[in-house]
């Protein structure tokens, strides 16, 4: 699909960014990249993921020398507050709480860096998800599956409780799973 | 999950809507429902999915006594105009081309029987999608892969090319795949 002569590495540690670049039959390696992923105070949602994801960048070109480096990074804001990866299965279950029945954003930046032109895109993209008024019962059998804890905004839209916990998204899908594929392929395209 | 005392069946032959309810943990068997889709002129796609979905429960119920049933049916309109499924490669070529660029809209209807209490469901779900700008290469090369050929609307959004091609969805992501799964859920809630 699409055709690369360098090397393709993803930066990060998420287990669906590796499934999302499989799905459009990218051949690449991954590595993580530790990072305190720091939100400063003020900061609009778009500037803060396009500048986290530069950051990873910056780390990540320390370890490969030659080739493509893809980083990432996906936050979730509910009434201008970003919620992130839940701590413990208490706020798991705090922050179910909080979405439940209203709109928020998922925000993901991304960087791709070509080490051959030296060139350097960052972009992101945002998407509206509107979940429905949750039961108790269903957000406690949601973290009882274990599925929330490492995600932002801890749930999965692909995840099964996750799947019915939506009622519709304006944007890109694939954005709240952890990469918009459509912009990083046409990124890609640009980059090499 | 959902916790059913009766067999479930999907009478369905699509494998995208028998791996979507494998995704939120459904126990179910599935058994393929032969049926000419015929649209009525005039009649509004919503009218149409739902009345589908209901003559094929009525196909079904004779070949299951006891238990609950699930049909649906998906269709793609651009234009007021329907786009079922390619006949050949030259049609979905046709398709893809129509869609390119433009914002279509994905109806499906699903009936729900339960034998038990008698109960019969019938409701539906619309999806806006919006194609990016597509590259006769791009389409060509989707139509090599044979993806296009059983899909209402020659594509599939979980596909490789498929997820490159949407910029944005406005509404239920499990829709356009065959099956709104939290409606689906909702209303499995409400008929055991």
């Amino acid at each position: 699909m699409i055709k690369v002569n360098l090397p393709i590495y993803l930066a990060s540690k998420s287990p669906r960014r590796r499934k999302l670049l499989k799905q459009i039959n990218l051949n690449f390696k991954s590595f993580t990249v530790d990072m305190e992923e720091k939100i400063k105070r003020g900061e609009k949602p778009s500037v803060s993921v396009k500048r986290l994801s530069k950051e990873k960048l910056e780390i990540a070109r320390h370890k490969v020398k030659h080739g493509i480096i893809i980083t990432a990074d996906t936050i979730v804001v509910l009434n201008r507050k970003v919620i992130g990866k839940p701590k413990d299965k208490k706020e798991a279950r705090r922050f179910l709480k909080k979405l439940s029945g209203k709109v928020h954003t998922v925000y993901t930046g991304f960087s791709i860096y070509n080490s051959e032109n030296k060139m350097l895109l960052t972009d992101y993209e945002k998407t509206f998800v509107e979940f429905r008024e949750l039961t108790a019962k269903e957000i406690d059998d949601y973290i009882k599956s274990g599925n929330p804890m490492d995600k932002a905004g801890a749930y999965g839209i692909q995840d099964d409780f996750g799947a019915v916990f939506i009622n519709k998204i304006n944007g890109c899908y694939y954005n709240v799973v952890g990469l918009p594929l459509t912009k990083v392929y046409q990124t890609l395209m640009k980059i090499i």
